[in-house]
């Protein structure tokens, strides 16, 4: 959008979260609140998006790097105090400023866009966006004109009877035209209960100015839900999560239970595909049609084929083809490509390897550092000595290679392709190839392998 | 039930699910919600169901086998065209037809007994299954005469306002006298919003018949919950999980959180068992009395003991016997028989085998195809060594036989009875019996074994 | 409190839970009601605690053990009759009896001691303890006179139309001065629906004495949750469950989905540690601060240090340091002490063992009886023998070694500080120190070690 500039007041320590950690940087679904926040609004495509940092206001500048520009607000002394820390950025500007809190994750770039047209069409000061609740103790309220247009925003604390009977409640979010905000927080006090300089205080002052205010009140108001406590944290990450199960069902995936089932907004998963209870699924990750993942599976910034099989494992920035079978109890580490229809089994551990289509590693092993080809068989208990306690070494194993039980392979290594090897070898070197059927020559260049060791 | 015959339609693709399945295959609790419709309705033992198919009609025929007969609705023109499929299976028959859809998954054979049981005794036309919503938007409503009886059913489509007001709703469940039904069939034409043949114009059709039509209200609004999104699945398998798991504790088995546990409806738990968080219980099983089960424990298709104790673990297709303990972090896969008071531990792979009484597998193991006696001790890293690339072959273990640590056993392979095996041998053939101290020959025995390899 | 003595009712067998355990010693979060009760009122620090046992009541007895004196009632004649068995440890006493019931585990010592302090306040008789529930069926209701004192309670059973309508409801939980509950309970008779002598009849009696009886309405209907089913038994679980973790969070713990963690009362979290899904933290437990914990982790009974890291893992009865890293797929068992910055890695067994300070196991291992030193680094496949099918033998392992992958450690064994084992050493006696430069000694040396055995 154009002639908009976004700023996000983010100073606040949050007292309530009894944490070494800025409000807005604690995490909801995977990702800190503030980033939630910054995602809506980035989507909105402002001239500039400002925010107001003050508790360890270096880790939240540091945090935002070049997705914000940050402003530090030294001293806290209230909401129009915090706003007034942009206006450097702000003297100039003609268009709107969209006014955000860091502290509410969930709110939802339709909204936002929605509240800037509203402010836009009506050709009004503000725009207000309002929320209604049953028991609206602890916000502050809307008071409204006859006309509809909002008078005034008056804090929890400094409510009459009247006012603290009202369920309509201001969300901290707003739109202003950005000359008449300018002119209203200059002549904001701080005459009330807390002695702060409120934003809230503006609507009014825009009142008197002759100035119009509007409200947009939020559909759902968990949308708005503010986190001041681990306890709000929790809510917030429970409503998120049903509102991306929702799309994610949407788009024909079957979620068994949304309630046991934990994926991340940038997770992407195929038609048909059936996700089981106790599931995770994390980051970045792709993941494509009818397959089944999960129950226990946790998959983390990984692409996955189509029909594949997944339960009781760990995957974490792999890459897998389709029809795969991993699991029970297997966990595949970053840096591994898992071919089309091979499988992962029991006890098995893979990491930055590649595994070939169509093989095999069913039981006990541990595979390091290994390049194995396709339609190979490693036999249970296959180990890759792939550390010599100061370098990683490399392993190689060619396409149509079955190594028996207990192989144990001292990298570097080079199985060629279409060996056989028996069981309980100690391979190392470059071990040679025969015809699958001379399986005796083999076993026995196997052992001088090993003995050369 | 005599003179009974009943129709499911089961012919909608269910575009909402955005699915390749047809949408009565989808799967809620195990197994696919036709399945649920046809159990409930087998359990009636009316003399023939009729399964109306449409979308991929061939796949929804198949599934159905020798429990239904199918009729396929080549067009889809309404649900009074779909019914009129199954006439030429009803065209002399004199009894009850009872007409239900295939996406109600949680309909129960009590409701549906006693809908049957209403129209025979009150001797009327039809009577119509329906429930009462707080928010009846999307279904049609039933439009009652003065004394009770009911005269329309109107779909949403075709409501005025009077009408979109009621809150009582058709759930697309009948009992019809049959002849009656057939007879007002063929009255039902397609002048409406939807341009469709709607069953639901038989009811105004039978009053004008000077035939009446009862309702009767189902108690409970969930148990006619129909599909038509993912989201409706999740809600029908929320719904079904909690009514097996309350009928579960009824039977005085602990249920830590029937929220976190899901159980299959064909799974029976003894008294005084525990089932703890995160646990499935999947097809047909059978569990004894005072299990502790769980948490993290998955049992599919399998027969448990009394006083056994799995957690973190998986259990498929086997039978295990009482006071038996396995895992954390076993799997015991289909094939396998497990002894009294044997202990499966942790890293334990077992398949297609038997394990004695009392017999201990403590870690990090692997036994396939194998036969073991009583009493035996297994090492950490026993491993069979069961396949040769091509064949599976057998491992036998006797009574009170001791496997040292990381024993390789190469099958075909015989551990006679009482014999003890030092740590590191790698076994094959029949290896001898020597009395438990002469230990000393028992290595020299197994060493040579393991040369003639 | 001084001049207080308890008596908590625990006689029944609790027939609708169809178990073969006294209802009282069924589990909530991790223990028996009874306890749960018990601690409540423990902290009360009452003079004495009289616990009436009736079914199986030798094992009642034996559960509370020094905790309470138990009177059994031989036969179940009511509450009342139950109250009479304390009767020779109340005869010369004169200060308050709490009365509570056993199957009350969500009751918590703040509200018993408001109940007495009112007692004591008021100079009444007796205080109640009264809840409003909408749904009041089941309870016996309180019927009050114009001044708002208690005038009695009426068993569901024997109520009017008049009472029946009545919302409050009695909890079973009272406070008597003694002597005029004594003088109150001799006049109990048993003219009524059940036949019994209903301990709620004393209220009107005293009334009719020309003694007061006040109520006190708990605020929350869920603290006297009555357990009477496994049903009920879920519930309160829940209830319990959302306690304990509102009390962590509020002390500064994430619990990322209070509804899939499950937390019991002892255990204390450091602020801005999260506690990830899937989750079991049982018994007594200590968790340092910034932990991350899980998901699917377990943790009972264990000392946890900062920033320690637990993922798809077990640990029981263990010490682990600070920046520990643990999992996926670890086994940590009773009488394990792991170092700071250690890693215990996949498909890892502890037992028994010591750990140092950043020392690995990282994968497919099995470590008993074993005291390792710091910055040692076990390869894959470290095993230790520990077992010579009749005793547990010790290891020992020095600061610095590096055991490659594969090393079989035959107790009693001990390596050197400082040793450097190649893989596939079969290790026994005392193996000696090199330089790690000098690895071919190392292994020259381990491998005569090897022949020896």
């Amino acid at each position: 959008m154009k002639d908009l500039v976004a700023v996000i007041l983010a100073a606040g320590q949050g007292s309530r979260m009894y944490s070494g950690l800025p409000k807005v940087l604690h995490s909801v679904a995977g990702q800190p609140m503030l980033d939630h926040v910054l995602e809506s609004i980035e989507a909105l495509e402002p001239e500039r998006i400002i925010v107001v940092t003050g508790f360890m206001s270096e880790k939240v500048r540091e945090h935002c790097g070049k997705r914000a520009v940050c402003v530090n607000q030294d001293r806290r002394l209230g909401t129009a105090h915090a706003v007034r820390q942009a206006i450097p950025h702000l003297n100039k500007f003609k268009g709107d400023v969209l006014v955000t809190v860091g502290d509410t994750p969930l709110i939802q770039t339709e909204t936002l866009k929605e509240l800037i047209k509203r402010r836009r069409a009506h050709q009004v000061a503000a725009t207000v966006l309002t929320t209604e609740l049953d028991n609206p103790t602890g916000y502050g309220r809307v008071v409204r004109n006859r006309d509809g247009t909002v008078r005034k925003i008056v804090e929890e604390k400094d409510t009459n009877v009247y006012e603290a009977a009202i369920k309509e409640i201001n969300t901290g979010i707003y739109v202003f035209d950005c000359q008449k905000m300018l002119e209203a927080l200059r002549r904001v006090g701080n005459k009330n209960a807390q002695k702060e300089y409120y934003l809230t205080d503006t609507i009014e002052i825009l009142g008197r100015l002759n100035d119009e205010v509007e409200a947009m009140v939020a559909d759902d108001p968990t949308e708005i839900i503010g986190v001041n406590s681990r306890g709000d944290l929790a809510r917030a990450e429970a409503f998120l999560r049903r509102r991306i199960a929702a799309a994610v069902m949407e788009q024909g995936v079957t979620v068994i239970d949304p309630a046991t089932t934990y994926i991340d907004k940038q997770v992407q998963i195929g038609r048909d595909s059936v996700i089981q209870p106790f599931t995770i699924l994390q980051g970045r990750c792709k993941i494509g049609e009818a397959c089944e993942i999960g129950p226990h599976a946790h998959v983390r910034d990984s692409v996955i084929g189509s029909g594949s099989n997944f339960r009781y494992c760990t995957i974490e920035e792999a890459e897998v083809g389709d029809n795969v079978s991993v699991g029970p109890y297997a966990n595949i580490r970053p840096g591994t490509r898992v071919g089309s229809d091979a499988r992962i089994g029991t006890f098995v551990e893979v990491t930055r390897s590649s595994v070939g289509d169509s093989t095999d590693i069913l039981h006990l092993s541990y595979i390091g550092d290994a390049e194995i080809g396709n339609r190979a068989s490693l036999g249970t208990g296959s180990v890759t000595v792939n550390y010599d306690g100061k370098r990683k070494l490399p392993t190689k194993i060619g396409d149509d290679v079955f190594l028996g039980t207990n192989t144990k392979l001292v990298a570097p290594v080079e199985v060629v392709a279409g060996t056989r090897v028996a069981h309980d070898e100690i391979l190392t070197g470059k071990i040679g190839s025969v015809s699958p059927s001379a399986s005796g020559t083999s076993k026995t260049k196997a052992r001088a392998a090993r003995k050369r060791r």
